[in-house]
């Protein structure tokens, strides 16, 4: 029997399903990688195998899938997660030139809730704004629009940034595109944050020139857990809007990494490997965003339209605008469906379609790794439980 | 021909040769890791085939192999590299009981004069005081003894932690006891912050009370670059001496991340992994500390010996006392012998001898998973490389 016959139908929210073909190419490098006589995770991050073969073919073949110019855009590896860029990223604006500026937390969820909270404790309560947008409407959820700054107490003086969460993966709420608090705030000349840890690489990017740092923990659409990609507008490193506390740790500090082309300490290349391979599959299979858009949004529309067709023995708690193409959340009607449809699940091979443990239901991540296929075998067993349970 | 046939000699200083056993069990657990189904990069952090099967046997296997009881000491796996505890250190006791206290920080080499300056920047230089134990006589490094505190100008009042490094990577240097500073500095009743990044688990670790913190980045004798071991006495985090300031980012607060089990966010599992893989490894092959020194003893000495033996050939600057077990550092009398030898080097499949780029020369790393074969292969290239100059 060929390797990974048997493999499980992952649908986590990360760390997430990755490309059979990745981690059998991976396996191979990690005894000899390259025909160097070494594995991938023995080699020195000081030798071409590492800094010309992986390092830069990444940044390279990044680049090629982002249609992010790299004049324009440094790319840097870092580690900490998503949670490490929550205190990151207040602490390379705290030197800055707007350093004594707001800095604006759009609240959408709660890792965006989670980031604001860091950026308080970093800054002072004072120097961060949080404009919450969260609304529930019979207990469906969804958000509201932003009114004018002013209006929601937030403009006081000058803003130093603007931060956002493009997905977030807790609570199944994603912008409905990724211009759209860019659009709601085009009044504001100021640089935009993004947080697109669980659905980079799934669509293209803000357009926006205001869009001044994307950044994302890989292990979701692009990797493994161990790396943290975070793309920055030069301008922003070489303004000067970007400097970093004398605090800020210098593994965190972006114009250091930037500097030293993220090889100010050892990175972890391990997980820098998976991502170029990752990259590479999803060059070839996809080529740009615009087709991995295209791919996501046939993928969740076969499980929000299983949901749709249960008749009310499922639903998704999400207003239609905000629904994720990542992260979809749905319930049971009663605790019998959810529990016939995991017992189901298990039965099929499908595994992590628990919703996150703060807020309970089912969750069914979609990430690039996972296929139409197992979409279809997802939305089928929505639709056999539906049949089973709503004759109980 | 069967896997891993052709691999290299690998002498790197780090990230470093791996078990090829262990490289073989992890490419394994890449496609199907313990019969799950999917693989170890796939696996959710909170799932018991993480929780129970990686993490907890890593800190079973890491308290057994060092015999460091898990009541005393909490294990954290972080990230940043050593690079990232250089910050970490500092903000830790920033807000701690002794929140007024001096750091103090033994120089011995790069890597704890890099520390020092971190903690400058981050503490303030008021806050930081630097006694540099460097000293070279005759172009033959070596440490001078630290004299009682107040003549080394560094008693301010209180001393909230004294910082060292055991082994220095790049310069060769080794203390010549895990107890050493502790023992020279037994009047004070201060914690020690011990970096072991290149000889953790290389030999038994400080048995002083006082020893509060070691850290090191696993990419040397425990694993692949991408995760940080910290180990740190309970009393330290339940006194208050560490309490981590405002600033401090939450992935680098020890308390926090020893309250969450270092499941604060997601961590480097991969890289967990592999160090679960080594240490089974260590375990079963040495079962203890004391039995890894006499290997690394027993190594060391081959080299240390060739060299001697080379007639000036080859020289070690480094004077016998420091002489680091781990990082052999030597030189040619003349460029051509060093040149032939790197030569000769390739030719028998030897990688990574060169110095470190800031001092050149040459340099063998002897880590734990360097067999004595290899030692014998090396020592035996330097003897003939010593007949073959010598004669030019």
């Amino acid at each position: 029997m060929p390797m990974g016959c048997e493999r499980k139908l992952n649908f986590g929210a990360g760390p997430a399903k990755l490309p059979l073909s990745v981690l059998e190419q991976f396996s191979r490098d990690m005894i000899n990688f390259n025909g160097s006589g070494i594995g991938v995770g023995e080699l020195s991050h000081r030798t071409p195998l590492f800094e010309r073969d992986i390092l830069e073919e990444a940044n390279r073949n990044l680049s090629e899938l982002t249609g992010f110019n790299r004049k324009d855009w440094s790319i840097l590896w870092m580690t900490g997660g998503g949670t490490g860029q929550f205190a990151a990223v207040p602490m390379n604006f705290a030197a800055g030139t707007n350093e004594e500026g707001t800095a604006i937390y759009l609240v959408t969820g709660t890792w965006s809730e989670k980031a604001a909270e860091e950026a308080k404790r970093i800054l002072g309560g004072n120097r961060v704004k949080v404009i919450d947008l969260r609304m529930e409407i019979d207990g469906i959820k969804g958000l509201r629009p932003i009114k004018d700054f002013k209006e929601e107490g937030a403009f006081c003086g000058s803003i130093s940034y603007v931060y956002y969460c493009d997905n977030e993966t807790v609570d199944g709420i994603e912008l409905p595109d990724a211009d759209y608090f860019q659009n709601q705030l085009s009044d504001f000349n100021v640089p935009f944050v993004v947080d697109m840890s669980s659905n980079f690489l799934s669509r293209p990017m803000s357009k926006s020139e205001r869009t001044g740092i994307i950044f994302a923990g890989v292990q979701k659409n692009l990797g493994a857990a161990g790396v943290t990609v975070v793309l920055i507008r030069n301008d922003l490193l070489q303004s000067g809007k970007i400097k970093a506390a004398a605090y800020c740790p210098s593994v965190f500090d972006y114009r250091l990494t930037a500097k030293n082309n993220s090889l100010l300490n050892t990175p972890p290349v391990l997980a820098i490997h998976i991502c170029n391979l990752v990259l590479k599959d999803l060059l070839e299979r996809f080529g740009k965003l615009e087709e991995l858009d295209s791919f996501s949004r046939q993928k969740c529309k076969m499980i929000y339209e299983a949901i749709e067709r249960s008749d009310g023995e499922f639903y998704c708690p999400i207003s239609r605008e905000f629904r994720s193409r990542m992260n979809v959340i749905f319930k049971g009607k009663r605790a019998e469906t959810e529990n016939e449809f995991l017992l189901e699940a298990e039965r099929a091979g499908m595994i992590q379609l628990k919703g996150h443990r703060s807020v309970g239901g089912l969750r069914a991540s979609l990430y690039n790794a996972v296929t139409f296929n197992e979409c279809e075998s997802l939305a089928n067993l929505i639709s056999r439980t539906t049949r089973n349970t709503g004759n109980v």
